[in-house]
């Protein structure tokens, strides 16, 4: 109303209007959420984050490469230069690097080098928007995005000699060593200039993190001002004028120079496709048929807003608080990458995604989030990996550059249907989903057990657990157990009573490697076992100038990567005194056999206390939450607080680590809104939120609220709760409960409750 | 010596010249071998071998196609209209269609209907040169080729309206059924008029025979005239004036009309290429840089030539006995295809060939004649399984469209490998080749038992015999074991020990599913077994309306497809008692399982006049030398003899079953000359050639002859043999004797020999 007014009193006073609308956008209205994002939180420290812009689930990721092995490209040590800007990369990936393709890089000068590069200052990132200064030559260097092509501005110093080069031979995680693993490895590529302002091409490249086979980066650039000399080259040898650079397996690139050029700036969009060239330019028509640089910024900050806004957090939290909180939704929508129209595999006219990387990873706290803030987008996802089960013959547990690979435990699409599955999301093939899951089950990978499938199953199917014959022996066994349970659940689900029966049976499995021994007084860990049945108490560790030593193997011991390979341990990435916490399916069973409800309680205390938990993994991703299942929220909350406000923030070394695609993020999300999802059933762990408010804007229409009422310091536990205005005695609710819309009040006290969920504890397959 | 007199004489009597040159070449010089090919050997019945022109392992098959569900393309059938001419083609498979990409047609009209098809007249198939009259528009289409361009002439009649149309979305095996079995699916395509005399674009297509992943043909199409008008299409709708339509998942092409030509012919060259399509361009440049047709013809017969010609046969032979020789190496050397150059999958600096298809049909008699005709070639076809081993895991047995798949019985890389091995093939590396073969033996392929690997393998390793759990368990352990022989011998060769004790011992698994049964006279059989190491008595058969029957499995029965489908039955394609004779490694031990020399004489008996033998198809493709073993050449020499004389000859249908990549045709060239490989081994069958003289001009520039002395329709047996002059009494020769050049002298006589090969028996693995 009040801008209705001002808008009439504009026709009079034209000249007061502008002042008066910054004034409004400004204070008045609402602010909107993704001035709230901050992409710099976690490109320091173990991050691996991202830093340029991206659209949600964007297939173009351009920004800046600082060096080879860094997994986003980037490299906060300013002593590295920039030596190119590529146009695909990942976010917070850890591992052999993936992508960096079709890197471009501004210059002034001649025809002097292929190799083209300069330090850096004044970089400036926000949403949607990098800047930075190539102090070499005082060129700055803008790039804003749309979904498949990045938009570049680059504004040299008048009287420079200005130039483009455009190189694809560059790439990230390139090594030495031929097949070295985990490195992308060179396959071919090709350029074309077409005109004085258009050049085309691609470059293909195999290998990374996954072990994927050859993908294809097709391009096209198009300059604002045509440019008046160019060079292609081949294998580093230039060939000035020459148009074309054919493809026969070799690294080839073209430079162009604006030397008759009137403005300071030259503007190029660059469209990548993964289907052809001339795709990467129709990309470019669709999605940014103008030069308007700001426009194109406006969009994607549309794109995000109406994303970021469904989320709607206390108006008075803190701007850290909110900076922390729209910069993980941020993250935990960068991937997967919507792909779709781009798939060069099969038919093309279904929803398509790449870059589960991976889902081990993203199962937790990523798919649950996206679930919540965008269901149909989910449901996409979800019938992505269906097409990729159908075609390919197995769902990824990982995936990037159009190919499986690789799995680092368990085959985890199980798990994210049966959370789509539990959480009602419809447009699911469920019969197909099942039929995906039971290949996992049933059929061993085979010459490649990391690439995906389940590694070991011969064992697994048995024996009822991965002997010591095979390496991730541990959590492959618990994650199989899991992967089983949310199979038997859709099983369950769409009546097929004889596999419900046969999996909810192996879910008991990681019982089979449970042993009976006290460390560090607690009882009964996840232990390695030989297919004879015989526990294995001591591994073989090379460690003492080649002597070949045994050494015990203990609950905390990490065998990898001191005796064995970084792949080869009993765990991954993780000891057992994290993994035997990770039963997610039946906690109540995991506390029995720890001794009962107190024993539980010196566990996790133990655990948390002593450092034993890791803040930076996934597989302790629930164990925070473990103690609402000895009715004990308020212990749960304690930790989650202290791993907040201990190990998060938003400076650019505020996530823990690796960021996983969102993984990390996601979880704190999902903990600052005072939920936290079980994922692959269908409820939320409820503990203290960071904000007196949340309202979750569903895509069915209807809003759900969480109201922490008389939050504050002191008032930290959450004493009762309400649904709707009706008692809700539990620590947990139903997703349903939130789909249906409501408010969810929660009562804050200076002490724990002893009523509040203490009795009807979430759910455990054990309870049944 | 006269030419030289002549040449003297022309400088003198210049217009004599050119009737004396000719006679020479027609009379006096020797004929030219190429001629004697004849391409439409095996189009008729079930040949099915491919009738366009070709180069030697050519990447570009240009033909006509008449027929979705036809291998090759073509049908005999004049009923069956032209409707396309396609660019690339497989020769004498059977199962699913693959391939037949980039239709081209000519045709008299306007924009009138994308469909444009025509009876034919007037077929001319030539080595090299295809031609036919396309009856509704009185059009001549003419093709000739170079390894990866095709060259069209298409002459219009004078005053028609003259238009050549490029059809993306037609290939052949295209069914109705989504991703139907062994039918080819299609993904996508694009098209672009790049200039009046250019089209370029590509056609995406998935699955075939081999249930491949998608595979990409590009194309450049370039006209000699200029044309003056165009449309393009998508999914049926026709855009004139439109010269681009960018892959969107959809069926696209060209329609292109010269209505001002002054000549009557339409002059087209198109090239493809599996990267790129200014790839495919490049290769016309570098291929076809002329317009001259009659050129590229005659350097595609001087590339046959030169191959041909390293096998001389006796000038009297007649002319149909030409034919048929030189016709069957022409066959042999159509696949695998040479993709040097064109492997969008790594790196492309090393040999990569594509289209084994099958090996399983090829390792017996094609393998072993390339070796024979150019060792340098068949290194380079192991070399790129190795690449192929060492990029996607597993060596092909079968592999098409860049994906390994399918696999009909063992894993028969191990018999190309040890049949170079033992032949001596330097350029390989065998240390590699070893690890290729352990996995074959070691890693079971997993989720997709019939890609690539052993399937049934865990059976194999744990029991020694793939049990009836498994389908096609009876060729799948004769097989696994014979590969098992292979290995072991490879192993051996370089030292390793272990693994040639390992697989020595488990090459005697055919053993295991031996039954010690009668039928028809004769003792021992390969028989079904259960994993328990019950005799299978019985198989289910459905075939009574639906009513669940049990027939008796003899070795007799075909439970496919009868009772069960064409994959699932306990042998591939052929029956207990065709497969039970085969054991190569060990025919001594064969023949005493078999009752003695007396039984197994009688059972061959029985086995050819009862006609249990099957001509047609590969298992049974060293049954006729089984005699050998028995010290009964002459016995084999009738069987060959009456084979021959019986199923083959040089008329349309002279193949008498699928060509299956030219395997027919290498069994029926080898016996022609006398000799047949043992393939895996390093020796040959000495049986009575077809020619009195054979020489086998060989890579190391040693001559080797086989002179049949005396022989006539009466002497037709072998009476004694010398090599290089010394007495000669086996009936099989080491193929180090052949490399080292020399001469072999059989004596003919009427009756058999009571003493040449009776005593030195070949190899058997026993024997040792």
């Amino acid at each position: 109303m009040i801008y209705l007014i001002f808008m009439l009193m504009s026709l009079l006073r034209n000249t007061l209007l502008l002042v008066v609308v910054l004034l409004i956008q400004t204070s008045l209205l609402p602010a909107q959420k993704y001035k709230f994002v901050d992409p710099k939180i976690g490109v320091e420290g173990l991050g691996n984050v991202f830093i340029g812009p991206s659209c949600p689930y964007g297939m173009i990721k351009p920004g800046p490469d600082n060096k080879k092995a860094a997994n986003s490209g980037y490299s906060p040590d300013l002593d590295r230069p920039v030596y190119g800007f590529s146009q695909t990369h990942v976010s917070g990936t850890g591992g052999g690097a993936k992508y960096g393709n079709i890197s471009v890089m501004p210059f002034s000068g001649d025809f002097e080098s292929i190799t083209q590069e300069s330090l850096r200052t004044d970089e400036i990132v926000e949403l949607g928007y990098y800047s930075v200064q190539l102090h070499k030559w005082n060129i700055q260097t803008e790039i804003t995005t749309s979904p498949k092509v990045a938009f570049y501005q680059f504004s040299f110093e008048a009287e420079s000699k200005k130039a483009v080069k455009i190189d694809l031979g560059q790439f990230l995680g390139e090594t030495l060593i031929p097949d070295g693993r985990e490195a992308q490895q060179f396959v071919s590529s090709e350029i074309e200039i077409v005109s004085d302002v258009e050049i085309r091409g691609y470059s293909r490249i195999r290998g990374g993190w996954n072990n994927g086979s050859a993908y294809t980066v097709y391009f096209s650039a198009v300059f604002e001002q045509p440019f008046s000399r160019f060079s292609t080259w081949k294998n580093n040898k230039l060939f000035p004028n020459e148009k074309l650079q054919i493809d026969s397996g070799e690294k080839t690139g073209a430079m162009m120079f604006f030397d008759d050029l009137k403005e300071s700036s030259v503007r190029m969009k660059i469209g990548i496709s993964f289907v052809s060239t001339l795709k990467a330019r129709d990309n470019i028509n669709k999605e940014i048929p103008h030069w308007d640089f700001d426009k194109t910024l406006a969009e994607t900050e549309a794109r995000w807003e109406d994303l970021l806004k469904r989320i709607e957090i206390d108006k008075n939290a803190t701007d850290d608080q909110k900076t922390m909180f729209y910069t993980a939704l941020y993250h935990t929508m960068l991937m997967p990458v919507d792909r779709t129209g781009e798939n060069p595999l099969w038919e093309n006219n279904t929803p398509y995604y790449d870059d589960f990387y991976a889902i081990w990873d993203t199962y937790r706290s990523s798919s649950p989030l996206i679930t919540l803030i965008s269901p149909s987008r989910e449901v996409d996802i979800v019938n992505a990996m269906l097409q990729i089960y159908k075609h390919d013959g197995y769902m990824p547990d990982a995936r990037s550059g159009n190919c499986n690979g690789r799995t680092q435990g368990g085959s985890n699409g199980e798990v994210v249907i049966a959370d789509a599955f539990t959480k009602g999301l419809q447009g699911i093939n469920y019969k197909l989903a099942l039929k995906a899951m039971l290949k996992d089950a049933d059929f061993a990978p085979g010459g490649n057990e990391e690439k995906e499938g389940r590694g070991g199953l011969t064992d697994y199917n048995r024996l009822g657990y991965v002997s010591n014959r095979f390496v991730r022996a541990g959590n492959r066994t618990l994650e199989y157990a899991y992967n089983d349970y949310c199979l038997a659940v859709v099983a369950k689900g769409i009546k097929r009573k004889g596999e419900y029966q046969r999996f909810i049976k192996q879910s008991d499995n990681w019982q089979n490697l449970w042993r009976d021994i006290e460390d560090n007084g607690s009882h009964g860990f996840i232990m390695p076992k030989d297919a004879k049945g015989n526990w294995v108490d001591s591994i073989q560790c090379n460690a003492n100038n080649g002597r070949v030593d045994y050494i015990p193997y203990t609950p905390l011991a990490q065998d990898w990567p001191n005796c064995v390979c970084w792949w080869c341990g009993f765990f991954y990435e993780a000891s057992s005194w994290e993994y035997s916490l990770s039963i997610p399916h039946d906690v109540a069973m995991l506390i029995e056999k720890s001794g009962g409800r107190e024993a539980f309680r010196k566990r996790l205390d133990t655990f948390f206390d002593r450092e034993y938990y890791n803040v930076a993994n996934e597989p302790s991703f629930l164990s925070p939450n473990l103690y609402h299942w000895i009715g004990r929220p308020d212990l749960s909350n304690d930790q989650i607080h202290r791993i907040i406000d201990k190990h998060y923030n938003c400076t650019r070394s505020g996530i823990p680590g690796n960021d996983d695609s969102g993984a990390m993020s996601s979880w704190l999300a999902f903990h600052m809104m005072g939920l936290y999802p079980n994922a692959g059933q269908s409820y939320y762990l409820i503990n203290t939120p960071y904000f007196k408010q949340t309202v979750i804007h569903q895509e069915n229409g209807n809003d759900f609220s969480i109201v922490a009422k008389n939050m504050s310091d002191r008032n930290k536990y959450i004493k009762s709760a309400s649904l709707n205005g009706k008692p809700f005695t539990k620590a947990w609710i139903e997703h349903s409960d939130i789909t249906a819309g409501g408010t969810l009040v929660l009562e804050m006290d200076t002490k724990p409750s002893k009523t509040w969920g203490t009795s009807l504890l979430p759910p455990s397959k054990s309870d049944h």
